[in-house]
């Protein structure tokens, strides 16, 4: 059975016992939680954050040039003042370069023009070092004119096989 | 005690009982879930998602348009062919207009001309109606050259004060 043949029997589960319907709009610990949509990451549980305490915001890589209209929109309309970024070890965007991803896509669509086009048109935005690309994306965050003088950011990874974060920056 | 001070404890009690390190890059369930970065959205628990089993991409709104990178990244190098998009109720999307957040930047960083062009040259992708919010994301996945043919796209709304999923399309 495909997942969204299902996901109306699971919600109906949560759904059963909600009892969160009150929640303001504005996260109440005025955060920012940027993070891989790897799997295996799952930030509630692994970084202890409550209904409507943070903002999630999840891409490929957990990269913070992929998320800055919604860092904007996250401050300038809804108050947070802090960024923490968690980056994981295992993650898909050590593995590839751009030539890779688009001579792939080119090749499994081959004679597409408009994919062509499209797929060179991407920054895929690969990284070959974890540690690096956690201080890479801090220091995006902290210059980047559009982020409130005085944002705390931190920078963190995240181990896939133990479940434990390590801070970086 | 801000966010970050607390996230070493807060994984600590995760890390201390976590069992689940062998799991595969790959989703088991070859699923994408794209959802909003809203602080009650929680799609683990809300939607009954597994550790290992589907990607979970989130910004503001929950829009294709800005996910189309991990898209297909994930979809091209990672197996998944399945997409379940959600929107949900009470979305800060629904407020304002690029107008609004533009002019709202501009005056509180006044003078400064980067500000100006970079917050001009961002779409924030507002939208006015929720249904047709959902729709449209639909719409864009599955007529995008990017996404591979045979993907299915399903789209719903999540009620933040029910706990409730509505399937759209």
């Amino acid at each position: 059975m495909a997942y969204h043949e299902k996901i109306a029997d699971l919600n109906g589960k949560y759904a059963a016992s909600f009892d969160k319907g009150d929640l303001p709009l504005p996260p109440s610990k005025k955060v920012i939680v940027l993070t891989c949509m790897d799997a295996r990451v799952e930030p509630a549980s692994q970084l202890g954050i409550n209904l409507g305490e943070a903002h999630v915001i999840r891409n490929a890589g957990g990269l913070a040039k992929d998320a800055l209209r919604s860092i904007v929109i996250s401050q300038r309309l809804l108050g947070t003042r802090e960024v923490a970024i968690f980056h994981h070890t295992d993650c898909g965007m050590l593995t590839f370069t751009n030539e890779v991803i688009r001579d792939q896509v080119k090749s499994e669509e081959a004679g597409n023009a408009a994919i062509v086009s499209a797929v060179d048109s991407i920054d895929f935005l690969p990284f070959p070092d974890l540690v690096q690309s956690v201080k890479d994306d801090v220091k995006f965050v902290k210059e980047n004119p559009l982020v409130l003088d005085g944002t705390t950011v931190t920078g963190w990874t995240y181990d896939v096989r133990t479940g434990k974060v390590a801070q970086i920056v």
